[in-house]
């Protein structure tokens, strides 16, 4: 069954031409949203997860540079554009389902990707083998591991 | 303004609790979901993007097996069930916002991760300097970059 969203990047196709077609046909959500996933283009850590609408997602490919859709302010947000902290993306990849997106970037500035004050959203870790019966606990992480 | 959402997790805190505390406090979404990354152990190559529910993380951190929530199939989904290329997860992380888990894992069987019978569901890049007013086209990859 062929999926009746449509978006300024045109129509989706059938299952077969989302999975092993050549043209782009991002998938947005019932809020008009993608997912986006950023590493860091040099050395592939984890850096930040956010949410694209259209015209983020139009200006990110127009610009490369980041642009996302704030979901607290409701506002398209240039990352970077106050701190300096820019996203220059380098490569840019859609997932089979072509529902979310992928970036590698640079991040400009100081470097830090996360509104934090850290080079990476992602600083804590979930101990495996915990229960969701209980409160679970989180472990600070230096940073993220480096590929052998 | 303390997020209300409860959950078998527990309550969300306020939002100094949410990104510097120590206990894993996850969001779910509307439809009780949250997104969940999937990375290489060994690697760090990009491997998947999907959704659990909260019965599908607590027994991802129990058993240490990758879970999902099929939105598609409105099923749980225990990664390789049926193709043997289970998800061995070796690390979960979180983000500032806990709102997305991102898990380094180990594909068992073939080492497939995607159902199109791919490594990696990424094997698409989107040109950058691409126009959202005409067609955008894809570019097929043929495996994620490795770290320098």
């Amino acid at each position: 069954m062929a999926d009746q969203q449509t978006s300024r990047f045109g129509s989706r196709g059938q299952k077969d031409a989302v999975e092993e077609g050549l043209v782009f046909q991002p998938k947005f959500d019932a809020d008009g949203l993608i997912p986006a996933i950023v590493t860091a283009a040099d050395t592939g850590d984890m850096l930040m997860f956010a949410w694209m609408n259209e015209e983020a997602l139009a200006l990110t490919l127009e610009t490369g540079l980041g642009h996302f859709w704030s979901r607290s302010r409701r506002a398209l947000w240039k990352k970077g554009e106050e701190s300096g902290n820019l996203l220059q993306v380098v490569e840019m990849r859609t997932d089979c389902d072509q529902d979310v997106v992928w970036m590698r970037a640079r991040v400009e500035g100081d470097g830090l990707a996360c509104h934090t004050g850290r080079e990476s959203c992602f600083y804590r870790s979930i101990p495996l083998t915990s229960s969701a019966n209980a409160a679970v606990p989180l472990a600070p992480v230096q940073r993220n591991p480096r590929k052998p």
